[in-house]
């Protein structure tokens, strides 16, 4: 039996936008949803009943980082994550592909892998699509990523078509070295960069590879928004309908937005955690910087409209000073209601999917916000 | 009606150890107490649901802290430390005479009070009996202290006699500014330095301003351990039986041994979240550095006698994998432990009192972490 199964509940009459649901060994998890992101085996500063309050059901940790800190072996002798981490809700991994080439240094990039050196300690190591797996087999998420290059931004298309044919080909591997399929499901990664014809042919390769379900990664790695939204929507069309479609690494409240609408189901960012340090946070009417000197007095909550803990609880007062005193429990005040509202935010999308009035819901939205809709096509 | 009122339940027959309740406006206190500290209105990465769940029933916070940053109006604006912090326990502030003697710059001491120099921005301020008192009734503590002057360790004598006459002089000035005195006990702080004589003196006059509580300070400055309990001997036996006595900043586990059976009823101290952050934690047979390499594979909880949160659901490989990896979550659960370790240690203690096994508990603390027991007298 299969670790995974979708099902496509609902798809919107005016847009690509699906309600779906996945079956996964240790969740079931609406979707469209929001990931949020574990990188070293915590949500920053969140503990797993704050992530299970705040209603998340699937997080997302990076094969990179564990793989270099504590070692997947660590983490496996744990019981994998779910046990390392006290985290009984579902769990996705990445390939590590995207941090090799983005944060390590002296890539060395063969058809067998990529030889980089770790960003901590300096010392060489090795991936290739066999080892990737492999380690993620040892930490033991339901969703698994193949393992894949991601181009640099820009690219020339010579560059990035002969990555995407190394790329099937890794996935190909990837899929071969995966033996564990009842526990955990494997994703294949749609690259290709800005070329349209080459994510179509990136998409169908993978989908003659048949994977349980498809992630869209090389997106939102510096390019306009508008051009991010058409490559999505030209490669979410040759995508099966009935399995998972995962845009990699976006999650501002605008992209959930655009990629729900061109039919991407699952979405995973570390921009809540990671404005929500800097003492920023995301309000019904916009962001807001709650460090800034205005808040010093201001005894409401960070958003009138949001019922979360910190909403209830605190003042943009206190939160303000926590921030300025670097005391840790104001980061946690703010990561909380930032994790807190993307996932509301992806519950009142699936909702409005469900009523049919998603794009009602996503006008309301960017009028609050003062952003204009035709600008993000 | 009085803000506070205690309840002399039991003195020990072999020390002189007391267990007792103390009633505020905002709980009831069981002592022996330890008072987690929450310096600038936060107990260092803890919520106050989490505090709750720990056992705690009063915090202490800082005055000078407070002051300087956010300012007592902002406090106060919020209904003070309780609204402010979204705590509804008791709280308890110290008077900023430590802070200001400790921490701050360029001070110059009058009969009038302190002028010195903030530790943050470098403004010029002054702290005074009354200005303190000002201070706290803005903060709102149930508790709060009179301004005294903590003297330097080594000191000498007649310095040391000075200062307590004016730290007197301070403490009858300081009842004469607090007017709230149904909503907030005044304590009178006992200094003396090492001077038996002086101790006795300090306490003899502070006793005739009768106040509902008494402070000790001036200890754990420095002074050689033996040295500190018996200046505490002979400074509790001075204080009235039927009013609560606070040990001010003292709260290694040893010191809260000594420290009851020489007749203190509450104690505050950063030691157990300052030991945190650098991933120490207490256990039940001695302090472990959980940062320690040894530690990598170890899936034990870091006390196996421990039923706190942290022990029932995480390893300590996994609390060394998030300390090394500095990450938040890390520092919170060796917190959290650790402030649930002294709380239940006193609860652990106030019943050996009821028990009439103080003295057995005592030993076989201290058994377990290799202390020897005559050495503390």
């Amino acid at each position: 039996m299969a670790a995974m199964s979708f099902e496509l509940l609902k798809t919107s009459s005016d847009t690509a936008a699906r309600r779906g649901r996945i079956h996964t060994p240790h969740a079931t998890i609406e979707t469209p949803v929001f990931m949020p992101v574990g990188t070293q085996a915590t949500v920053k500063t969140l503990s797993p009943e704050e992530l299970m309050e705040i209603g998340a059901h699937i997080i997302l940790s990076n094969t990179y980082h564990l793989h270099l800190r504590p070692g997947e072996d660590i983490v496996q002798g744990a019981g994998g994550l779910h046990g390392f981490m006290h985290w009984p809700r579902a769990v996705l991994t990445d390939s590590g592909g995207f941090q090799v080439f983005s944060l390590s240094n002296l890539r060395k990039i063969s058809e067998e892998g990529v030889e980089f050196r770790s960003h901590i300690s300096g010392e060489k190591r090795f991936l290739s699509p066999e080892r990737s797996i492999e380690i993620q087999h040892a930490l033991g998420a339901d969703i698994i990523m193949a393992f894949d290059e991601c181009p640099p931004h820009p690219a020339d298309r010579e560059y990035i078509y002969n990555s995407l044919l190394r790329t099937t080909r890794w996935a190909k591997r990837s899929k071969e070295a995966h033996h564990r399929t009842s526990q955990q499901a494997l994703f294949g990664i749609v690259q290709g960069g800005m070329e349209l014809d080459l994510r179509r042919f990136a998409a169908e390769s993978l989908v003659e590879l048949d994977f349980p379900g498809y992630a869209i990664g090389g997106l939102s790695v510096g390019e306009p928004k508008p051009l991010m939204n058409e490559v999505l929507a030209h490669t979410t069309q040759y995508l099966p309908a009935d399995k998972p479609r995962y845009l990699m690494g976006v999650g501002a409240p605008d992209d959930l937005f655009e990629g729900v609408m061109r039919g991407v189901d699952m979405f995973d960012c570390v921009l809540p955690t990671r404005i929500a340090r800097n003492g920023t946070v995301f309000t019904s009417t916009g962001k807001l910087v709650v460090r800034n000197a205005g808040n010093a007095k201001d005894y409401a909550p960070l958003d009138e409209h949001c019922d979360c803990y910190v909403c209830k609880n605190y003042s943009r007062a206190y939160i303000r000073h926590l921030v300025k005193a670097e005391e840790t429990f104001g980061i946690r005040l703010t990561s909380y209601h930032n994790v807190y509202f993307l996932v509301k935010l992806m519950e009142k999308i699936r909702v409005s999917i469900e009523n049919g009035t998603f794009l009602a819901l996503r006008k309301q939205f960017y009028d609050a916000y003062g952003y204009n809709e035709n600008a993000m096509c």
